[in-house]
């Protein structure tokens, strides 16, 4: 199987300044086209370390995918040790990237270009560009002979930028595709809400076992996707892989019902929202313990204007009461955080914002202020649809406020979803 | 200078599932007491592997710092593998972390403990537990013989559930700080808003120039909360470390002057609120186009009701003028995202809320839906107060929904802050 190693380089991760976000995108990619990741290695930017690192890694695997040290600035020197690492005898400037460069920094003012910005654009000639449509410093593609560590090996120099990696990496994985004969690898994701990790696995656990030795699954749980099972099928044809694919998918739907609310890169929100534009109907949030991230998730999604009309953060009592209409009555009965309460509010969403639906939550996040009767991790949800409101108490186990807001929020939707189904 | 490098097992984080949090803040911790993290790793669980990856690690490291792989089940072999490197000759029961994960599971009503569970209170005789108070996987702690790699060196093996690993990272550093002679180190670091990065390093360039070599200046710029300024002394008494400190923060303030909105760990919302709270006053927010997470910036913080009532997500313009009153006339004449929208959402929402402030954000996060008068990017911040409703406009030079929504919100929190301290 052909291998790869995931280097990232710079003082900035290895101080603990920033997460490493890029490794886990550049592998999600590889191991989207059968590559695997057999390690990844954060080193900082002297060109002892970048060399002992590199070389380490080339022992192991056929790739190596470099992010970060590209700067125009003299600490990074990532371009520099990867050309006399691979034997450049001269350096080109490359047109492409220099006219992209140009382009970049006369829309901020920046022209004519410094000579550190003009420098960019050159790269060793040991080198091919894959160019950066989005950043000023080109991705590099360092192709190393074969009889040096005994087998074929490409090194890929990538932007630190999180969103220049992203643009690029298509266009890396062609490149391997164009190196490497790889295995023939399809995926399918499966996206459940509802149902926790251990007692989903129970229930498919026949199905599971049962499955063909080419036939992986993966279970990828997510606070706010629930969990998502991947299927990914090796070394059939196109047709037969997806056919393959496709049946067992029928088969997980016949078991998982609707715990299932869609496949591949998708959300609650998104799901919830394709529908409702599908029906040319609207929705509203009435939010105490979410305070307003459960609105963000909707208004995340461009185009969510187009069903979403907005929401009411009902965050002190008197917003219940003047805003959304709550009765002074059954908060002083009952409480804030109740079944009367959660109803009230997502009427008067409802109503408030002229909207089809609403949702409606009342909880304690913590991670202080609960009571016996109502400990930290309590919610009361409610969904307000053409046909009345539904209800449902919620208690989950943690007294971590933004992992409980999570949650309140994911059931909401979830809620929700199934209320649009049913 | 001791040494570190970190090291994560397990498939999850190489097959791109998850992205690694943990060693970002456990370099973190370690820089703060004066370890220099030399390198980063993930590695797949097994032997092999694990070994190659500590075997390496300890030939450049003093400290070894691993997470992950401590699981019940038998695919988790850390503890196994790590009993096996350090020459462990048995395995012996942990009383005080058997009492934790019995308080644990029984909360899940989960005993009986299985062997399974139970067996994750046993440990090789080589280590040194540290309990792990909130998490059923001891923290163990290796100590390696001084003529086995030259140096002397310790291991730490941390679960890796994040939460879990954060709880245990001072005990760790305790520890450290026991085993090793470390240099002192003291930091204190400048909260900025408003000035950017590179402007900012051009303001106080001559200052810094000047800084004596055992004061280390680092720029810790962050989307939500400015530009920070961390300033690490070395090699002092805690007394003279502390006034230097002082003497420079002082010099920064004259300099910087509103620009700086606090020290040490704390965000622009929580400055607000300590504010607010101090003063007895209240505040609100309605949102457009950042549709609900400024709210939720505001309600991430425990305690936020003292001080914050709500918020109306206006995305839909009847929201608008329903909830908000924005008159028909300034919608058609000047459009939703202009400053006599924002200024009349602002006063609305101080007075459908009934708060002493309250903050308004209309603007296009994007990706489409710009014009070439109104491109994406531009946003319209009202703040009503006491005394009447000041805006702004602002121009970002991004079409990327996400990081628009994060600019937006920050700078209009940052002018809420400004109005505070006239």
């Amino acid at each position: 199987m052909i291998t790869a190693t995931i280097c990232t380089i710079g003082d900035e991760i290895l101080i603990g300044q920033i997460v490493d976000t890029n490794s886990a995108k550049i592998s999600t990619c590889l191991n989207s086209i059968g590559v695997k990741v057999v390690s990844m290695v954060s080193t900082s930017d002297t060109e002892t370390d970048i060399i002992n690192t590199i070389e380490g890694a080339l022992k192991t695997s056929n790739i190596v995918v470099i992010t970060g040290g590209l700067g125009p600035t003299k600490d990074d020197i990532t371009k520099k040790t990867l050309g006399k690492l691979t034997g450049a005898t001269a350096y080109v400037e490359n047109q492409e990237q220099l006219e992209i460069i140009t382009r970049i920094l006369s829309a901020r003012g920046m022209v004519p270009l410094s000579v550190l910005n003009r420098a960019q654009a050159s790269v060793p000639n040991s080198c091919k560009v894959i160019p950066n449509e989005v950043g000023t410093a080109p991705c590099m593609e360092f192709e190393i002979p074969e009889n040096r560590y005994g087998h074929k090996a490409v090194i890929y120099s990538l932007p630190g930028v999180p969103f220049e990696t992203e643009i690029a990496l298509p266009k890396v994985m062609d490149s391997i595709k164009g190196h490497f004969q790889l295995q023939k690898i399809f995926h399918k994701t499966i996206c459940t809400f509802g149902i926790p990790e251990s007692t989903l696995a129970q229930q498919i656990e026949q199905w599971e076992d049962n499955l063909p030795s080419n036939l992986h699954l993966a279970y990828l749980p997510n606070p706010l996707l629930g969990v998502r099972l991947r299927l990914s099928i090796y070394g059939t044809s196109e047709e037969e892989g997806l056919a393959e694919l496709a049946e067992n998918e029928a088969t997980l739907k016949q078991m998982l019902g609707d715990a299932i609310y869609g496949e591949g890169e998708t959300s609650l929100q998104e799901t919830i929202g394709k529908t409702l534009k599908e029906r040319g109907m609207t929705i509203g949030v009435a939010e105490s313990c979410t305070g307003g991230f459960l609105a963000s998730l909707f208004t995340s999604l461009a185009g969510a204007s187009e069903y979403f009309y907005g929401g009411i953060v009902s965050y002190d009592n008197s917003v219940k009461m003047n805003i959304l209409g709550v009765s002074k009555e059954v908060l002083d009965t009952y409480g804030a955080v109740s079944q009367e309460c959660a109803e009230q509010m997502a009427a008067g969403a409802k109503k408030a914002l002229g909207t089809d639906y609403a949702i409606a939550t009342t909880g304690i996040a913590g991670p202080g202020g609960g009571t016996p009767e109502k400990p930290v991790g309590t919610v009361w949800i409610a969904v307000a649809t053409p046909d009345g409101v539904i209800s449902k108490k919620f208690a989950f186990n943690s007294t971590r406020r933004n992992i409980n807001i999570e949650r309140f929020a994911a059931n909401a939707l979830n809620m929700m979803r199934l209320q649009l189904i049913k």
